[in-house]
């Protein structure tokens, strides 16, 4: 079969919100408490901070906080919403979603279509697409869709406990979009794979096997980077010949990030792939590449994925690149922590907040961005956003230097409470006792002065499991920095740990 | 926003397979074995059998037959699908899932997207909904979508037991359909209720509200149709004036199902609705209904929800016509249970089974299924699929009656073996305890005799939770019935209670 003539409705994203806790432990204290040699966070994981919180959020919570503020923020009447669509794997129901608590925000607008995905870190991915089909669509009925990916990243006491986060981004979708996205631009790698799950009740914590993780990882990358090469140079759609990481002129990478590390090691994989392109292909001469990546060029890819040498070497020949094209967009997580379905949204984010600004910001017209999601089981996809300017008055308020100046993420997180590293243990445990102890249930930790202002938490867990929630008033005051001798547990699990 | 001019890719459902256990329960001998009054289930609930199943299925077991079944009897070549969305509440996991689990089906194609789904009963309306926009828009490749849903509905020992079940319902989607929907007429309804939920994670049962569910279903119901009304009669797309259950000329009506109770009168208050419509319309006459609706045409519409007196006037006044347009949708679920996201297919896969057969069947070419998905929470929406004849070549091999005899739905569910009725609490008790004994566990139930050619099963779970399935081949003999008094449940699980 072959598609129809291509119909341009610069579907894409108008407007982006992000939500992360007040707090956050600096990775490198996290390594003297856990007693690990000292760079075993900050250097091997790349990661220097991780936001955490104790019982008083959920999936419910954060994804109303990211909503209402995103709504506040942009000034959207809420019945001009028609999809609203929930990405996450921090379940707290098997049936009920969240996308249904959400509707608490939506007052006398009952026709808003869209539920609750979940594959791993995938599923806002998935949210973010059909949406995208939607607007694209016969379907679409003028309104705007929003799609929120958010996650608590909880790790049993271990190796894996450093690469935790808390957070969700909301964002908000629609026809003649700033920040537009080819839907033909777009592949996705799918397989059956068990890297990293979530199958035991008693926990909310996931079974990982961190090695496979990063295989699999790698293995969606490649996969999806060969065809969205393929796509980009088939001269069908933009006649991008010779697309790669090397040769794109004003493109920008923004990665799902488990950690910044695997994020680094696996952008020296794409050069790895460009390489070993340029090399296979018959234009090229036999001397392109220098003599110490050439053993590698004609090695099976799967012999190459856990080579130390191999990995050094494309680390060294990718790193300017690197700095260049993903520093910006990995800024967020790496003091923020997995925030899994929200990881990619938070590279995003933090990518218009750093470069979007101003007049002059280095996200202007015509930039790229292109996207890799992954989530484990396994699914992943990479597409392509673009920046433009709106054409409809309507749409006027939506840019990339306003969601620069909305987003505010670099203040917003380096205005946070560091807590000491012990508190990441308290919070963990209590959230693991919440678990096991189900309905009913009272949180025990703060709110007031710990909380953002506009923030929804969990005020309590009925006798029959109802959950309950209320906000922090937008016009309270902004927690201020306590003493780091301030603890944030409560006495009660002071007292307990 | 306008739209943009309406372009017809005749999208919709290609295929439909279902699968359900191959043993049930009679809902008469559940009564005599629950001690009730002899009825309650089988009139109360308008029931007549009830599908189980043991420890050797789980919800990525029946998905996997499902869609390999569609597979093969449709000779699909699994490189030319392109998107697999599954919707389900029976999770196993909280990260993984079944979508990447479906992918061992599809061997040498990962450029597969879509994601598993949750939102109750609603999870494959929503996939089926998003199935229908990839199809619809500019990302369609011209491969097909497969939508499955299914669930396995366990409730615990009590009143709500009767109204379980088990089953999965595959559809191959695609444009040039036989059975087409006009994304335009379609309309959803959401709100954040707690009538249904799952939220204690040491169960697969859900905390139940019977009476608010009622509610909550009847107030769905009629926010789509009320809307559902205004778009088929506002002349922008059809001009259908005066449209509504009673003068819907050629139209069925395919419910999400619960039970058939209420169904049944759920029905009734859709005909209510319309004698309201009727009644306050200008250019009705004063005397058009009768005396006995009267005084309800003005009452508000919640305080009739649990007037009973209304129910049975309703009942009497909607009784032929529900039989007429709802009967044999109704068919399979009355004899299976619920399947919760495969409910409302399951009542499609009925229809045309047993009405869409050969030339002269009476879901014939021009006939309407408005169909009515429910999902707890809530979730909801209402829209139209339409009977057509395909008019490409490729697609010669779709056709309502290729459906109808390939689902010999009536006759898979006749030659089934009727098992004891304490067979539903030894199978649910076992299930029970492997929910709580977790990793490593090995099933007990027996596999050979007992279940279907083409069935994948759960051949266990490893010391790491991951889960291995076979199948029984398809040229394995059909499972006998066998006499009553062999019990399903092993001797294992028979000793036990």
């Amino acid at each position: 079969m072959t598609q129809d003539t291509y119909i341009n409705h610069k579907i894409g994203i108008l407007a982006i919100e992000t939500y992360t806790s007040h707090q956050y432990v600096l990775q490198s204290e996290l390594e003297t408490h856990e007693h690990v040699s000292p760079g075993k966070f900050t250097i091997g994981l790349g990661q220097k901070g991780i936001a955490l919180t104790g019982d008083r959020e959920d999936i419910n919570s954060i994804c109303l906080t990211a909503v209402h503020n995103l709504l506040e923020k942009y000034d959207i009447d809420v019945t001009d919403v028609g999809r609203v669509e929930v990405g996450t794997e921090t379940l707290v129901d098997k049936s009920k979603s969240t996308k249904t608590v959400l509707m608490d925000l939506f007052p006398n607008n009952t026709d808003i279509e869209g539920a609750t995905i979940v594959n791993a870190c995938y599923g806002g991915t998935a949210a973010l697409l059909n949406a995208f089909l939607w607007c694209d669509s016969n379907a679409y009925n003028g309104k705007y869709a929003i799609v929120v990916a958010g996650d608590i990243a909880a790790y049993d006491k271990g190796p894996a406990r450093p690469t935790g986060g808390m957070g969700a981004v909301a964002l908000l979708i629609g026809r003649d979009a700033p920040l537009t996205i080819d839907l033909r631009q777009r592949v996705t790698h799918a397989s059956h794979v068990w890297d990293f799950y979530k199958p035991d009740p008693s926990k909310e914590t996931p079974v990982v096997d961190g090695v496979l993780s990063q295989v699999c990882y790698y293995q969606a990358l490649e996969d999806v980077y060969t065809r969205f090469c393929d796509v980009m140079s088939s001269g069908d759609v933009f006649g991008l010949k010779d697309y790669g990481v090397d040769t794109a002129k004003d493109t920008y990478f923004c990665f799902h990030a488990p950690y910044n590390k695997l994020v680094q090691k696996s952008f020296g994989r794409l050069c790895f792939l460009d390489a070993r392109r340029r090399f296979h292909s018959t234009t090229a001469a036999d001397d392109e590449e220098d003599d110490e990546l050439k053993p590698y060029l004609t090695k099976p890819l799967e012999e190459t994925y856990t080579d130390k040498t191999l990995e050094k070497i494309l680390k060294n020949k990718s790193s300017t690149m690197f700095h260049e094209k993903m520093k910006d967009a990995n800024y967020a997580g790496q003091w923020i922590g997995n925030t899994y379905t929200g990881s990619v949204f938070f590279g995003l984010a933090s990518l218009i907040d750093r470069l979007g600004g101003g007049d002059g910001g280095d996200l202007s017209v015509g930039k790229s961005i292109v996207m890799f999601s992954y989530g484990s089981g396994a699914l992943a996809s990479m597409y392509r956003l673009q920046v433009r300017e709106t054409t409809t008055s309507k749409h006027a308020k939506f840019s990339i230097p306003k969601m620069s100046s909305t987003l505010q993420l670099t203040q917003r997180l380096e205005s946070r409470q560091k807590v000491a590293a012990n508190e990441l243990d308290l919070a963990l445990n209590t959230r693991a006792e919440m678990h096991h102890v189900g309905a009913p249930y009272t949180p025990v930790y703060p709110t007031e002065g710990r909380l953002l202002p506009g923030t929804y938490y969990l005020k309590e867990i009925d006798g029959q499991w109802r959950r309950f929630y209320e906000r922090i008033s937008v016009d309270a005051d902004f927690p201020v920095v306590k003493e780091e001798d301030v603890p944030l547990a409560p006495l009660s699990v002071l007292e307990k740990n």
